[in-house]
């Protein structure tokens, strides 16, 4: 989807008046032009006058941050897909304590780049962990928090693939980044991309009332 | 209990010719002397030539020792008690991929400083968690695997606590040791403790075949 074409879940999310806020989360595979979306949204609502905090996953927070930083270095070669889960929904845990719920009880309009519908498409249906452990964890770590409303931008695989990879080349020239790359997940192959797509697709036919595609 | 007094599952566990590993557990608050006991019986075990695995946890590996320094180091303030399940576990699943499975494959006897009953006593008891969420996330991390004995060497909170500061007081003069003081547990408060040994308690009283005390 467009910055143009939000849903009519969204125009209503914004034009209440509410005590308590929301959760809008951008979903898709690396590449998608997510972040985009997001930053557009941010700019609009802003301008609007509405409280908004603008987060992501994994991270969010100084030890998310560290956490991110473990998961995304292409140095932590080997890492168990199990552990991989634990250390996304360790992330998750840290900044629903320090970000997400207090923004939410402030009533403010929270913007998150990534929840737990990626850690169901990637480590779920790409590293094949499968549904069921995924959504276990997130009952214990988030009890029944859901996104208000959850924007999936949905892309080719082989055009995800290939902008993420010039972003990443484009990074690894420019020399200012942080030297973790992001290449750990950048590195899979065609087939776990497609797993994901897939993933993603069956959450939004699951819930289509959340989930915007 | 003491060197001179393992129990029968453990001599029978060391006199039958298997070629399946066993994966014997020492459990106890810190300063309770479970790492000496552990000392004692890998020397006792080599000596008559078992092949032996020793290791611990948090940590165990390089990924492992990374979350356990995230852990243990009093910097990490404000943890949340979830975030801090999630990346026991995180590192238990690493654990168990390059150590535990392989070792216990080759027929190893591995001996674990701390496994799963640490996190039901000082996440599910210490920091009020509860058992159901430690033993959901140990049948997703873990499947089947239990420990085939742990050794818990109960000891006074009073005295537990008193160790465990002159230890690491004494670590904070040596000045050769790891920046990471393992202070963040221990300066948890003497009830923190008390609900710690009471939850070993429990288990040892809910599994007595598994657990000697």
């Amino acid at each position: 989807m467009t910055a143009e074409s939000y849903p009519s879940a969204m125009i209503f999310l914004v034009s209440t008046q509410s005590h308590r806020g929301r959760l809008i989360t951008f979903e898709g595979l690396d590449g998608c032009g997510k972040s985009t979306q997001l930053e557009k949204l941010a700019k609009a609502l802003r301008a609007d006058g509405f409280p908004i905090t603008v987060t992501r996953e994994p991270g969010g927070t100084a030890m998310g941050e560290k956490i991110r930083n473990l998961l995304l270095d292409s140095a932590t070669a080997g890492l168990s897909p199990l552990a991989e889960l634990a250390l996304m929904f360790a992330s998750r845990a840290q900044h629903l304590k320090e970000v997400v719920q207090p923004a939410l009880t402030e009533g403010r309009i929270v913007l998150c780049d990534r929840f737990t519908d990626s850690t169901e498409a990637y480590q779920g249906g790409g590293r094949k962990i499968g549904i069921e452990p995924v959504l276990a964890l997130h009952k214990i770590v988030c009890g029944n928090l859901q996104p208000d409303v959850t924007i999936l931008m949905d892309s080719d695989v082989s055009a995800s693939v290939e902008r993420a990879r010039r972003r990443n080349v484009a990074r690894a020239s420019d020399g200012s980044r942080e030297k973790h790359d992001e290449n750990r997940f950048e590195q899979e192959s065609r087939a776990f991309f497609g797993r994901v797509r897939q993933a993603y697709l069956a959450i939004a036919a699951r819930e289509p009332e959340r989930v915007s595609s």
